[in-house]
């Protein structure tokens, strides 16, 4: 049945109830690994599904990590070293990528303890996902508190990336079904999405095409 | 063949082809409709693709807006009334969708001219998309100028949404295949996902299992 929510009847929803439900509702994700490395040359690895377009020349990927209330690896690693990796997961790695969230300690890598391969590219410090079909090393650029909640706006550019290039169109569009790129819903629901069309670009009074 | 593209391929590539590309690379992405109402009422409906989680409690969305250089009718009415709508596409309305991109006159309405229906909920000012079967009402909480290519961050707080709770888990999770919302990859490929698999709370050195 059609249900409406208020504020009112968000802030009463249990915490967790709270946590699925707003995660779930804002729409389809993709989820990346993000690989880093701490002072020590350790490697780290973790998801983010808060990852979002912010321009394309030059290109900048921007990225929302919690609170820093708590140790946050891959922040203090990006914070230190200015790079780190974002890696697509395809759905043979679903459940390495969703146990690299688990907290380990910071002498552990994310890495051994799920079982995925780091990898280093074309002389980049930070680690990639060898298993990973589509891989991204980026430069930190800008890190901003949001203070509306204490979370943090990482920003990066993108400097380098490693992909089958069988599978990218002439006009450079990239088909991620044929990656096998997963999406994500909320916390925790892996999806594998199916391509309906591309469209034409959209000019008033004028028909859609499909591409 | 894998093909490793460096910071100097991406900014040789053509303007359109990089923006295909760096827009597509990043994974799949939600798709909404922000719907807004001007100074006199009237109302506007543009498509955003960079929509992402910042909080759940307060529930928080953010949002990319491109530079301000052009006319940006979204932004400016939202500016200015401090109220705004997201709305998810399902595939019956792609085109609608797709089309409402269009650089329509500010005194047209996107409504009108793409054939989707203004809809007013609770007494909330800002029009919904009556089509759309998740619908969410928000108000402005930041506005923040991204120094590095000018674009704007947008954060609004969830303050309604309407949906149909039947595809609400009694976690809260809401599996949006349900709902039909599709994603989308660059600036115009849909998609539609299929749910692979929910996974338990990640821990260290414990198996997950399926929800």
């Amino acid at each position: 049945m059609k249900k409406i929510y208020t504020s009112a009847d968000i802030a009463e929803m249990p915490q967790r109830y709270r946590a699925n439900f707003i995660n779930a509702i804002e729409g389809f994700k993709a989820l990346n690994l993000v690989g880093s490395i701490n002072q020590d040359g350790g490697t780290n690895l973790a998801p983010f599904n808060s990852i979002f377009h912010v321009g394309a020349n030059p290109p900048l990927i921007g990225m929302i990590s919690r609170p820093a209330t708590v140790d946050r690896h891959t922040l203090s690693n990006l914070k230190k070293s200015g790079i780190y990796t974002l890696n697509h997961v395809h759905s043979e790695i679903v459940d390495q990528a969703h146990q690299s969230a688990a907290r380990y300690e910071v002498n552990q890598s994310e890495f051994d303890e799920v079982g995925l391969t780091a990898e280093f590219l074309d002389g980049f410090k930070a680690p990639f996902v060898k298993e990973s079909k589509v891989k991204l090393g980026l430069e930190l650029r800008q890190i901003t508190p949001i203070e509306l909640n204490g979370t943090i706006l990482i920003i990066g550019e993108v400097v380098l990336i490693e992909i089958d290039d069988d599978g990218i169109d002439n006009d450079g569009f990239i088909d991620l079904q044929k990656y096998d790129s997963t999406a994500v819903v909320g916390l925790d629901a892996y999806y594998q999405p199916k391509l309906i069309q591309r469209l034409s670009y959209a000019k008033p009074h004028e028909s859609l095409k499909k591409v």
